[in-house]
């Protein structure tokens, strides 16, 4: 019986995520370091399926869409073109008496500070937030380069090149996934603003009179995939229009999740006209035109952008699958017990199947069948305990079926499988168990 | 007709890669960025299945090692421990006269320039290959931050955390995939020696008395990977162990392969006593210290690593696949045209299976094919051109397997399976084709 979450869910769950190795802060025998944070062995499994769920919804399973995997670390000139080198980051003041430095938005009262109460603070300025290093064999102005403050610059610069080596005529699009880092003043809520994150960005390349249709396009389509692939309920994602929008854009839109702190976002869906082109045509001075085959006509591709923050997707998936049930503790006279279980879907649960042998006896049985499985899913031998523990550990970590080998095994050749969800039992033949999956995981 | 392949490998490889979008020099139209490469449409799908095979392989498909994403930067003090701020470097000197930088152990004569001749040239010092970076709001010694010039030491920092979440005992692993980053004074041959690269790392934890069992465990484990996984053949590689240890070390070995520059190092395999955890359990003053349960001893773990370069993997599957063919013009009077086929193993080829459409009027049902073995296979569909020259251009990116969908698909429910090695046709049931290609991609 499902139950109300009681108390702090993002408490819950960040206790959690360290509990049963999803995330953790890095360097925690060093104290910690602020705003990063390690994906351990159910959350980099966690993070490789989202990841390689939207990849295939994103580029496999379509003609329009291509991959890309460029460096973090590029020209610097492309962050000159970007803006990013003149312009990106937050406007802050130091308090001079005890050294705190504030970022002025989220002051409560811009002329004290928070921490000492004390009015001598610097004039405000800008603090920018891209991480700097160098390159080359000297640490000098001329060597200085930047680690990727967004992942979708690289695709700009690579257009031309992937659009001739695929032979790819417009409307198309150029995706990737890869880390970026911002080195934000006050990372906070858990991985939801971090100085190191990944961001799954698409960039799609079109006509202008053409760019609203697929803008409208590419919105369907990503609401579709918060609504039938993560399976978020409507009523934890909301649209929000920009009110506002750069001068050269025709529409942008916020998506974003209901998190237990509030409303925040997820993705961005923005039409970017023709600036990203131009900036990149101007500062290196190479001609950014694509032709058009049917026109005849030059011109410069108008941009619409898919971009995700991939720890704030994983976040909200975790809120999202977060709940609390009674289950029976198979002890007579006992109550029942809440248990947390994790409720992805299927297709990116950590552990899609996890295996247990009845008995001791059989583990050599279960784990034969374990390796077989483990081809196709992600999957785990579980032989500790009895089965009602394994089954609660399993449903902690979202493991959608549970898969027993007793000793009826051996005879009927064939194993119980149990449903996370609706904790039904059915008995399947061993053969018939890959063709079982794989109707329950891609409905095939 | 497999002919000899002619001229400069290395020469054709990059052209190739360049021309179908395999990989490419970073942002190009800023006149490319020394030693840092992009992976183009095909060169992403191929490396993120190389990357997913070696995670099966390492990871999901065994009960003793589990997975991890930490990030790239993390405490400062674990680079301090490491040894790498006091000590990782090249040993270099500058010509006071044109200013050229040069590698002592590269230099013909190290005591002349070799850009312009001098002799007059700075004492030796050793110059560090880490990249420095700030974390935080000021840019002061207090607050530099390093990009790990490798990925493993977080795995060490990360021991304890990951044990405990995962119940694990001794022996067992911990694995990542992630970037690096070095400041090369001469990147050089492709991505061979790059700035930013790939690491595929795995640490294996155990007592020291069991460490010679488990790293010989490794070494065959490595070898069977690339004999049955990539197929190598065995004269590409050699196994070069290690003639001086490190003062800790019982052994350790190189993974070479043959390029067409030479013998290059893939991966090593190193026993690294208890070296890395005695330095954290120093200068992070926390016990580090595993208690084993059979012999309720306290020891500090050794470890038994498997680093591989996956860039160097890659251009080392790029080499191994690399032939030319003679193969008919199915023109009359016409000589044999040599053609280029990527031979990739099925499993990591960037496109498994090209869906071709016999004739325009049959785009709609092959695509339809097409989206559905997305599901399962990277999958493309091919429509442009004669069925020959869509052949050519799968077999130059290597797709194992093309299916014509042709006029009597619609009678028989069936299509044309091309074999691209064999180049043998058959004929198979649509129905049948997952059956089919889980077969011959997986031997299920």
């Amino acid at each position: 019986m499902e139950v109300n979450v009681e108390g702090d869910l993002m408490e819950k769950l960040v206790t959690l995520c360290k509990r049963r190795g999803f995330i953790f802060q890095s360097s925690e025998i060093y104290g910690g370091y602020n705003g990063f944070w390690d994906y351990g062995p159910y959350g980099v499994m966690l993070k490789r399926a989202v990841e390689q769920t939207w990849w295939k919804y994103m580029i496999e399973e379509r003609d329009n869409v291509v991959g890309l995997d460029s460096t973090i670390i590029c020209h610097p000139k492309v962050w000159k073109a970007s803006g990013h080198v003149d312009r990106f980051g937050d406007i802050m003041c130091d308090c001079k008496d005890c050294k705190t430095r504030h970022r002025v938005d989220q002051m409560e009262d811009p002329t004290t500070c928070s921490n000492c109460g004390s009015k001598n603070l610097t004039e405000p300025r800008e603090f920018n937030l891209m991480m700097k290093t160098h390159v080359g064999p000297v640490s000098d102005d001329d060597h200085i380069a930047y680690l990727r403050a967004e992942s979708c610059q690289p695709i700009f610069i690579d257009f031309h090149q992937i659009r001739i080596a695929t032979r790819k005529q417009l409307p198309f699009g150029i995706a990737q996934i890869g880390k970026a880092f911002r080195n934000e003043i006050t990372p906070r809520m858990f991985t939801f603003r971090s100085r190191e994150f990944t961001q799954m960005e698409m960039e799609f390349f079109v006509s202008d009179e053409e760019s609203m249709e697929w803008y409208n396009f590419w919105k369907a389509e990503r609401r579709r995939f918060y609504k039938d692939v993560l399976q978020f309920p409507d009523e934890m994602l909301q649209f929000h229009d920009h009110d506002k929008l750069a001068h050269y854009a025709k529409a942008a839109v916020d998506i974003e999740f209901k998190f237990p702190f509030g409303w925040g976002e997820l993705e961005g869906i923005h039409h970017r006209g023709t600036w990203d082109m131009s900036r990149h045509q101007e500062f290196s001075c190479e001609n950014q035109e694509y032709l058009d085959q049917k026109t005849n006509k030059k011109y410069l591709p108008t941009v619409v952008e898919t971009s995700v923050g991939c720890d704030r997707m994983i976040l909200a998936i975790l809120c999202n699958a977060y709940a609390e049930d009674k289950a029976p503790t198979n002890k007579e006279g006992m109550e029942d017990d809440v248990r947390i279980v994790l409720r992805f879907p299927a297709i990116i649960a950590p552990v899609q199947v996890a295996v247990m042998p009845l008995s001791k006896k059989l583990n050599d049985k279960a784990e034969e069948l374990a390796r077989k499985l483990s081809r196709f899913y992600r999957t785990e031998c579980d032989v500790t305990g009895n089965i009602g523990k394994r089954y609660r550990r399993q449903d902690e970590i979202g493991t959608p079926y549970c898969v027993t080998y007793d000793f009826e095994s051996e005879n009927d050749n064939a194993v119980t499988v149990r449903d996370r969800d609706t904790m039904e039992q059915e008995r399947v033949p061993i053969a018939d168990l890959k063709q079982y999956f794989d109707k329950k995981l891609y409905n095939w």
